[in-house]
């Protein structure tokens, strides 16, 4: 089981600091429970809003020092730099607009990055902020939450042992209903920045979900993009940016793959859901329901793995917390993001070696795809949905 | 309740007779259940293979007489046409390649027709019978068996309500297993004259199973497609039609669906589901669980319609025999479809009327439909999977 | 796949005749088209009702001769057994308490018998029949229809071989809501005659469907109950017969059970459901999704059998029609119980030996253990729910 | 959206201080993340162990400064009762046969406890805690977990509200298959404790998880039992204590209910689940998909409440920290056990009323209910299962 402590000599002694999620945003909370649920590192510094006032209720919250507060990134870069008990990495929760050159900020001082999603709009940024990473020598992750399943890593085990025999079609979606009406003109705040391509970018459905399909299915398969057919759809009059989108992909080697993102599907929560057909066998796994992976082999049962009950490999089996039938939801597959990422991390201060499969975070290469992925789509769909190459 | 009686006087006077469904095929005996379930009709005559020993065997088990058993179908069309209590209508269970020309021959003969899907392989074929209907003033069902399920009709009915508002998007896939492997390699009949385009005509996986998920949307939506782009996959070496099929559609209106059909996809039975979503709300229903309908609308929990304890219209429940809770399956659905096309032929045979609503079954109309897709399908996948528009 | 013909020479040559079931009845519809599914058998004879004009006009509908549509089950049986032509056997399909008197009417006529169950209301009287039948030498059906699925045979296959090892405990129920309400005020007929006494027996939420809880339990398990404590609650004002029972068991052996019925349980439509559990795996099947099996073993991920898919013995597979995924239901299970009834009886007819196993369908001798079962329950409730022998 | 800090101040100033929950323990790390997820309060102060080297490890391990690491719980209570920066409250994570002493030496010395269920082995000893905890004027939480889950919470106010009209029914079930092995004979910790009556105490099937059924009926139906009736089984040979249990209750004021325990149901994780069925409506909640709650009214089809999608109470709500469709777990309705614990308390400490409403746990008198039960189900067993008051 995953535990550090809840202070710092407890964490190991990492820390962050966190650039975005003051009071009344969403996501900065829920990175900072997912850090603290195992105690892996504590918050130190941040920079939570634009606005000072935000920024120092919040950190009083959470018990940050005034002298830790900041006024913009900029300044937090460096001045954590510049400290002898500086923050070992930086959380980046602000809109998607501004990953970019907050990552890009924080990497030229010399800090550790984890971005949420996505890492940024335009294929040269994420190029940039790959070669930079490398140039510093530093970790860059990007918190692509349904990675940290335990029955997701099963999942990516039993493709990887050539259980489920070649792959040769995947079937992925993810349908939620919340944009189903014009809540953005309601100014509802989620949703106005979420629809409005100068804070979201090229693509609003695509960009929010369909990129997590795209990770997803990249990272249980590990199969590569080769060319793909966008339909972009925008249902509601007055928007500019999609709220529908289907995808025919064809992967490198042959496979084939079918995906659907929708912001419009009415009776739909947060239905992620990924099919993977090989010719031995498939697996079925849906986010809704996380801790169960249903299997079907050849001349076999279909079968319901449970965490916890069957035989998970050991890599995945890690990442579980508690005995089977104890439902681990979204909180724990985020600490699991953080909890691959902090190892790393510690690894890395300590100076001690770790294994490759240990450092299981998806990278700022892996968002590279995701932006090369939107990128694509919105081409192909501009163009009147045609193939388009990805290289 | 739907009930005729098991005599002929009970099944108000009709009589039928069948092309194909000797002793070994499967799908003429699942005709011959649906049809006595509820007595509407009984069966008088009978071609049921080019090979006389089968048919005379076939015959004999189901009481034909021996002077009604026939070496061909023009035969049997020819001399039933004569008869003063000849059948009548005929059923043709047939595989595809004759469904045209066996049908063109009894309608020829002034007999009604109940032919097995796909209609034909040719638009011009299919428009063909359309006319020779018409022209000599018959009934012509095609058995899209599914459209029989009273669940199916009650969402038919709330689509065509309005309750649903706008229809926007339509999720519709069909995933079977059975062709995972190369049975037809094994001498397993029914894989071997599906994946001959001899027998199968121009598309297997689309024709076979496709074509059952465009008949569904259309019936339950009412739309019309107005273009699509498919990409048709085969996936088992040494196939020469396709065993898995993606496609995109757009209907007039400004709808827009996304179909799937497959048959290796493992761990799948006969996973026909529907999935349609509106500007109000949405419906799903799923074939292996027939009797209930899932129904979202807006600001309202999900609901689980259950048949029989939930408010279906009148039609949908009238084509229901048992309490709910008491499961009604695919020869229910079946039989559904001759109730209806019995129902219909019986009022004209009475010269009573009849409303259109009560003729409740799929037409030459809708088998011309099929096959418009099918083709359609198949010409965008092959000029690489572009859009092509149906008119 | 079974299938008879439905004429008299296809069928076989059985007939039957049926008391009950005339306009208006609802069960005795399901016995003639389950009967006509397969065409095993022609029904020639009826005594529909105590009214002469609704056996006229429902004789009339089935295409029943006028002459053996009949005034009472006495004449029935007399003239039945002088025809040289005459039924093969009868079934009983009116209200619980003419059971036992009209079944003994054909037995001393010397003609088989089909029941609806519960057979009749006192030990006594079902012993009595026992020995009638068995001095007339005549077969016996009770319609315990749950026992027709494909799956219940399967699991009753699983128990029998030992791979679930010993049997420990077995948890089974079975809810419905029809009764939350007091519906046999409004008039409602069916409501009326199963919370009346002199109708249903001194039991009616037990009498009705407990007693299909313990048939079920003693199908696929074979255990025997040596004692059980019961409680009989009555939830609504004015009833004096039970909605709702819970009923502890214990079985020969060391085996124990715990039943709960009730027609009080709002949302539930028709919920028959088992568990069984042995010392090396577990087994569940739900009637309203009949066509699965739920199985677990130590060790092995839990699994889901599909019939028609999965390796059902073949006792039980031949019990199914269609392929995996095209769902059997209610009617198809009820037709079951009459082919193995006709098929047993065919062969005596026929004077063929017939193998012990393919007279798989519910005896008199299972009637006395359901009347058995009904008396016990009721006197230890009738006791302050106390512990009560069965011997 | 719950969240304190994750540092002293952040957390409202309160400690705690933990009494077993050392290296290899279970329950105390789950204690210690649930806490950790909201930063509620911090861990200072520990006595993980009877062995001081496991307790200075997990004290270093979690950052607990030396001083504050003690060799018994008596040291403990008086020491941090001495210090001005003393621990808020202890939270007891032992074997059960020492919560009783550990308990009520911590009351003595004035600090409030947070108690693992079951509370303690005998009705005197609960009712001594309740006494002692009112004459210190110091809160006492049994965390029972699943008391904190949303859609629990909701459950409760929906029969509070009177919308499902008067319970009439109540079943309850929890089953597991971990004991379905002589799994203690092989050395397996857990195991070994949980069967052995010194540690455990008088049950261990009703002591384990009967417990949780009767608590969690209680929370949601406000029911108090009036009577019992018990069978415990122990099926594996070599056992003293139960693994397997069937009740029957009867509650005050007319309303029944039947519960089910087992370790012994392979196949089944941990399968708590609870159905209440009311004059108008049922609900049904199951902690292994434990963000929905099916509900059910008289005249509506069935319905599936989704935690945050659908309109849940305020105060259940207020319990949930992200959108629906993204699943909270075990932890997080742990959580919300100490979030309504630390709200409670920390409202002492600052002097500021709170609402009855919002003093959310489970209490010692909820531990004391549940001793009471678990005595009785072992007196009505052991007397031969009789009906035993409970008063």
């Amino acid at each position: 089981m995953i535990e550090g402590g809840s202070t710092r000599s407890g964490s190991g002694g990492l820390t962050y600091g966190m650039v975005g999620g003051g009071e009344g945003s969403f996501i900065g909370g829920v990175h900072r429970k997912a850090i603290a649920l195992d105690g892996l590192a504590l918050i130190q510094a941040g920079c939570f809003s634009r606005d000072p006032a935000i920024t120092r209720f919040t950190g009083e919250a959470l018990g940050v020092a005034d002298d830790r507060l900041y006024a913009d990134a900029t300044e937090m870069a460096k001045k954590e730099a510049a400290r002898s008990d500086g923050i070992d990495f930086v959380v980046i929760v602000t809109p998607n607009a501004s990953h970019y050159s907050i990552a890009r900020t924080f990497l030229q001082a010399g800090i550790n990055v984890v971005c949420d999603k996505p890492l940024c709009f335009e294929i040269a940024e994420a190029e940039e902020l790959i070669a930079l990473a490398k140039a510093k020598d530093l970790l860059f992750c990007v918190t692509y939450t349904y990675t940290g399943y335990p029955a997701v890593k099963q999942a990516r085990a039993m493709v990887a042992s050539g259980e489920l025999g070649d792959i040769r079609f995947i079937n992925a979606e993810y349908a939620q209903e919340w944009l189903a009406t014009p809540l953005e003109a309601s100014g509802q705040r989620q949703a106005a920045w979420r629809t409005d391509p100068a804070q979201t970018g090229k693509s609003n459905c695509v960009g929010d979900i369909g990129s997590h399909v795209e990770n997803l299915v990249h990272y249980i398969s590990g199969l590569k993009i080769s060319r793909l057919c966008a339909r972009l759809d925008i249902f509601l009059p007055g928007r500019v940016l999609d709220d529908n989108a289907s995808i025919m992909v064809e992967y490198e080697g042959g496979a084939k793959g079918l995906y659907w993102s929708s912001q419009i599907a009415i009776g739909s929560d947060n239905a992620l859901r990924i099919r993977v057909y090989g010719s031995k066998g498939s697996l079925e796994w849906a986010q809704e329901n996380p801790n169960y992976l249903k299997v079907a082999m050849l001349g076999k049962p279909g079968e319901v793995w449970s965490r916890g009950r069957d035989p998970f490999v050991a890599h995945a089996q890690g990442f579980s917390r508690i005995p089977s039938g104890h439902p681990e939801g979204y909180f724990e597959a985020f600490a699991n993001v953080y909890a691959a990422f902090c190892r790393t991390l510690l690894a890395r201060v300590e100076k001690r070696p770790i294994a490759a499969e240990e450092m299981d975070f998806q990278t700022v290469a892996n968002g590279l795809e995701g932006v090369t992925f939107i990128s694509k789509c919105v081409e192909s769909s501009r163009k009147g949905s045609v193939w388009v190459h990805l290289d």
